[in-house]
């Protein structure tokens, strides 16, 4: 089990620098374990949709977000990773409120890493969404 | 081949009546046509990452838009379709400027729709990305 | 956490009886447990490929018959479940052994069903692919 | 568009020489064209699935195939790519004849590859299946 090379308050300090966009703010990573990570979305009014539920969008961002925040923690910040696929199966309505990512790496190779996604919402009977996600890692100097 | 029920400017004006939150004040649909659909993205500050490309949450979500577009295009506006599956393939990086989709119903059945979007950006030479989404469609009176 | 209602071997007579050709008289079912299910594929020959590894095809194989194995034991005998949907990532190759298929429902809904199916190999530092399915589920009698 | 290197008959007779498992004596690789592939399974008893129709695993094996006639045709018999993703979405039942596969490159990059497979089968108002599929090419000599 490969162990992580960077912690959750480095991830997030690197990218907060480096691509202030991509968190926007708002997602944190609240832990990098090995080949996992855990993040919280702080739901709020522009994450609804009608009838109080996060909006897809939301999910698919946090996921994206969950993915890179794990590979990083495991090569280091100085590779720019870039999503080459992403799947997502919505399972269950959240309610209006935080919803978190468990990410866990299923393979970090040279050259693809690939992991899944489970977003999850305390208090609900399983999860709220499924996603697998694929990442194209650059090459790296020996 | 299955005929639309509503224009663009009818789906657009329902949207942004019940579901103003789904566009969020941004995309576009240009144009319904039999089993298809059209959108713009006007890509803003908001959309772009580092190096002046438009982040994969934008293409989700209008990708996620013009499905729902299409469909409801296609099945009048009092059906309330949820997402249930979204995949993405990223191909190539877009510049700083917008994008379309061009959504396509492959099958409109009574509790299923799939299809399929091309993300594209005039001047590339191919789609910067590949979308097939489900949305499940809530029973309907006879 | 729901329940089976049909044993491994209750499943595996009733497919043999009902769809002899999805089997194909080759993947094993070893065990239902609560939401999961666990197969096995005797590899042989024919599933092979150059260099000794097992065929992609015969993992998707697998993996189909371990959801449908999965959803039967969940809802019993009489349903005719499709598949919808089925989304596979190859992590790594495996040698000329058998292989495994670990299956989890994380969703048991009316009208869908989704989960997910871990292929694996003994030996292995990590799986042989990953898979996401989603079945449509008939209307049942009340 | 980049044009093949290889015509149907080329890619079937190096296929056939290299990997006599894959085509398994079936698939028949029709016409190869400019970024696309046209190829043809005989339906035959094995295929099937109770009620006549065409297995999901047949399907697969062919889009795989489709996939691999392809990116063979285009960068010629040397290379040895992998499929990495798979994603297939079962829109109608075929009938127990011969279906058809159309594989179009959506990108065919250094690395990665990304297409997708329409399988069709005369006679039906709209495709059987929907496939894209991402494949790994191996690093080649400038």
């Amino acid at each position: 089990m490969q162990q992580p090379v960077m912690t959750a308050a480095e991830v997030t300090e690197f990218l907060d620098r480096v691509f202030p966009q991509l968190r926007d703010g708002q997602s944190e990573i609240v832990e990098i374990g090995p080949m996992t990570a855990r993040l919280r979305l702080p739901v709020t009014e522009r994450n609804l949709r009608p009838g109080g539920t996060v909006s897809g969008p939301s999910m698919m961002s946090l996921a994206d977000y969950a993915m890179y925040a794990v590979i990083l923690g495991h090569i280091g910040p100085v590779a720019l990773a870039v999503t080459t696929n992403l799947n997502i199966n919505f399972l269950r309505k959240p309610g209006p409120s935080d919803i978190f990512a468990e990410a866990k790496l299923l393979k970090l190779g040279k050259r693809l890493a690939v992991g899944e996604v489970l977003i999850t919402q305390p208090g609900l009977d399983g999860p709220v969404a499924h996603v697998t996600s694929t990442y194209s890692i650059p090459p790296r100097d020996a």
